[in-house]
């Protein structure tokens, strides 16, 4: 299946389109070959509004033109996309999303709410795109429409550095210690005084909980209608740190068989996935990028790689207590959110899976 | 023996006067009860110049005006006290300092030259007080002078947090994952460009290496004239982030007897040692300072404690890979520096070590 | 009149003491040799709370013990204090402030509603202390009682280095730019994404109106129970900028009588008031710091001069447009909110203008 | 005349090619449509090695594969290419530049030594294209080359927001303030030690004598052989602050025709030059970007429109001293350096000026 100039694009909504999730939602899909924003959603507050003024912009630059004029329409009125992307707030998503998929849709979706349920994929297409099939028991139950996720900001840059070595040499344990950027806490979030010369040792809304277990739902697996978790613990550590974008993850890992520095980078730098084979308009070419200088990965400087797909990963060296040590970046609101759903929802469109 | 007002001061040089650390020993010294600023050397560049034309004061406000007109002398200029407290660039810290004890000088260093030497005590006075004795074996070489060093940096801090769990359970292995300040880098240091909106995840020098083996030495034992270091490892992975001061550390522990974080929290709570008996000048009074908010310590808000001398514990809690996390916090130029050796040198004056 | 260690303390209440003024207020009142906090009251939320409970402390370290047990009342409750603190809320502060006055309090306030009242003096005591007098009409008014306010943060700093120009060459047009620090804005203030590598060249709340009118109440003079505005014109621009604590001000004047730099910088370092002559306890020794580095006043190396009560003066040079222009430093928080109103009132005491 | 796909490229040069603007030269004329880059120069130290060796690059992502193997050659080789973009340090550019026009190359540089020579145009495209005339002279000593200037980061952004007020009122006095960003100090540049937490009132390298002196180099006419420089005074105060690209400015004018914020506001937003009739490739649509939001521009938001080559303004309001004020912002590297030199030979090469 070919996708051309010609083919007319997918419609989409975006819900909760004025948030900070929601405006990363706006800005990837501006231009994007495939998808095009026809509808917008938000709280009762912005609903009625042309989004130019619903939405105060915080990415730079000001709202697309294509978007501006368009009116936010309230959560509760009815849909004509078949495909969603939601950036809702996880006070609201559960049950909406859950509704929405109901009525048909195809949810896409960054909120926690439903990551963990037992027929709902935790999709980072590059790692377990099989657990796509999962899909099925939603569709039976709802007749068509189905929800989707992507995991924890922090939890994708971790899962695509610890997959290629999990598949190589096989996860016994992981300890992992985050300096997670600002943008990952929306808006307005973290108080300047706060955090202007200052590290907060903690993340609220449990964050070291879903480090420590969504990573096993991505790489275990999913048979005769069952997600079967990948054994090993992870510990955490989070911070919150004065960077805008890019969460930086001292990892720890002790494995069934021994690898050298050289042998993980090697199998990290071959990884590729479906994305990549079915060149996704949003896949990066090569999704974890190893750099070789001794003081990278660095959050300004690498944040952006392949447009903010790519997990950069270095500092891969032997350790002492584990096995090996590594650092690993990953762009937080782009693929380890906005980003992350929408190449989700690529892999939908050319499996065929959208309704 | 007490120290009272009418006992005059011991005279003391500031060696490396117009550097990072030697500002910081300058601030600390200017009031202090025991010890009173005599000499100040420098590199040739400063010699012959008054202080406060030499320095370019980095510190808050200025120049303290008791040492301002003080002319700076050279390296290879004779001292007259007995005292010297060295801030010297590890470039020339080595020599500098072996041919001053060599001449009959307490020399009390923050450089890392001789840290592990086999005579030379690397010493947290709480912690190893007993290892004083291995100036013994330095004073017979010299004939009276010695080298008396302290830890680097983040390793006070860590060493602080590790000894109380270290005597009442036993240390099996350590992970320590550290997010440390500008100031540990001396000035210039890091480039802004390289750190604004941005993390570090490499600091040169060895500091991992430091931060893996120093701990052990501290925690040893020495007996017969020889240092037995302590067996467990320890594994890091090194930071720098945008604070000004104050190193911040996540810390994993495995114990030979399982401990319960309140037991943890107790014994670091509990902790005292000879500089509190002793009430030393600098000491403070509760070297550990157990933090029971959820997210504490901070650099900015708790590096202060005790006048920098505390360090800050917090976030204690079970671990899944290991048996223990908590985050630690020590005020990298003070405790973790020149307060490190001015404590150093109450603890030589107090048991009438100096020479 | 003498204070003496003997001498009881005044109990003082604190009002909207949980906030960021009120935490600066109970920080410097701690020790305070005159005031005792006796009161503490806040918004309803807090009331019935220990002080330690209700507020998360923001200020380095922690909750004075002094404080910490103390329950807190609400706005609406008798106090027995003569000595009214008020941080509050400009949403708030008009009414309240003027119902305690009609009590009999002495409120001395840091809040705006006030300041511009036709009988409510906008006090800097080194400056315009004769405009006490204007408490006589409003104690008539109340039979006892009256509100003392101290201006904006920045147009204390801006103010203390114009009094001494403008005694002694006449202003005739100020311009100020103004660099903003983070605690101006109080807690949670600014959103940590809209300043990390940013700078905000606006602030709400009607800021520069504030800069733009204060100063010629406090330069004016007090006759026949009127306020004289002086009549020079002030134009600003303000920035907010990521900086934890000291307004930083680019500062443009024309004068009457011309003077060059070496006599300004004279009259600005003589400058001395009645808080100097009669020694009151938060006094700076000396009101402005006039320094001769070419890179200096900086907030975080110059705030702190004099506990943060003194206003740092440099780069006086000499002007194209203007005649003359200067950079002026201010400590926000301390000299320019909470520290104003304590040596403010410490002024009504020493003159036995306490109720 | 009309540039396609299959016109041959120029071949350039950049000297100071491992610098900080070289290496925005390299970055920004990676994929340049008219311009390849066929040879780097920096000093002695690199030369002789590939770029990507010689090169410890500072900008996002990696060095542009096009020239990373590429040799580095002395400043003293000879250069094959006609147009030659100098990055090279003030200290070295005088004398290097002169030489290199003096061998028939049109040197088209950032550095500032010869702005405000006779002959020499200081070139903004928009404004004062026709003092490109001043070549003639140059060209009739050398016989060919010839040195074309930029002005100053922050010049650049100024005479943007002044040059269309002065068509339009004609100036009669200019105030500026700037907050100038890290990467205008080049590179290690400001010491983190200094700009954490904090601001510096002070640029050095005769910061604020250029802003002063080039604005009415560039605003003024060039007739019969000779540069007349407009007659308005400048005065300035100029910050450094913890941003990384982006120099804000507070601006006021006094205008010959009083103007209200409206009028200033559409000749700034209407104001275009030869760049963009000639539709250079550098050229931004709209020069000057009128912002409208009140807390506008900011440099994290603002700084990228239209790839760095736009200038924004806002907070255009009348001034109680002066006129107007407003508040500017620039992209300091790119429309401020490097990317102003590019759309200067832009022009150089659409006039059929270059060798």
């Amino acid at each position: 299946m070919h996708y051309t100039c010609c083919m007319p694009k997918t419609p989409v909504a975006v819900l909760g389109a004025t948030g900070a999730v929601g405006q990363r939602f706006i800005q990837l899909l501006a231009d994007h070959p495939w998808f095009e924003v026809a509808e917008l959603a938000a709280s009762d507050r912005s609903a009625g509004k042309p989004y130019g003024e619903a939405c105060t912009w915080r990415l730079p630059g000001s709202v697309p033109p294509s978007v501006s004029e368009r009116v936010v329409s309230s959560l509760d009125s009815p849909f004509r996309s078949p495909l969603l992307f939601s950036g809702l707030d996880s006070s609201v998503a559960g049950e909406a999303e859950a509704a929405l998929a109901a009525k048909g849709h195809a949810v896409v979706t960054n909120s926690r709410n439903h990551r963990m349920d037992p027929d709902v994929p935790l999709l980072v297409p590059e790692i377990n795109a099989d657990h796509l099939a999962a899909l099925e028991g939603q569709r039976r139950r709802t007749g068509g429409g189905y929800i989707l996720t992507n995991p924890n900001c922090s939890v994708v840059g971790l899962v695509l550095a610890l997959a290629p070595l999990h598949r190589a040499f096989g996860l016994e344990s992981v300890v992992v210690v985050t300096l997670q950027a600002l943008s990952g806490a929306g808006y307005p979030g973290v108080a300047s005084l706060d955090i202007e010369d200052n590290v907060l040792p903690f993340i609220g809304g449990g964050e070291e909980e879903k480090i420590e277990s969504e990573p096993q739902k991505i790489l275990g697996g999913f048979a005769q209608g069952a997600f079967s978790p990948a054994p090993f613990p992870v510990s955490s550590s989070v911070h919150r740190v004065a960077v805008v974008d890019g969460h930086t993850m001292a990892i720890f890992v002790r494995l069934r068989t021994r690898a050298t520095p050289a042998q993980a980078s090697r199998v990290l730098a071959d990884f590729r996935g479906e994305p990549q084979e079915r060149r996704l308009p949003s896949a990066p070419r090569q999704p974890i990028h190893v750099l070789t200088e001794p003081d990278r990965p660095q959050p300004r400087r690498d944040r952006d790689r392949e447009g903010g797909m790519a997990v950069s990963v270095g500092r891969i060296r032997e350790d002492k207590v584990f096995d090996l040590r590594l650092e690993a970046l990953v762009h937080n609101t782009i693929r380890g959110a906005a980003g992350a759903a929408i190449l989700n929802a690529e892999l939908l469109q050319a499996r065929g899976l959208l309704p």
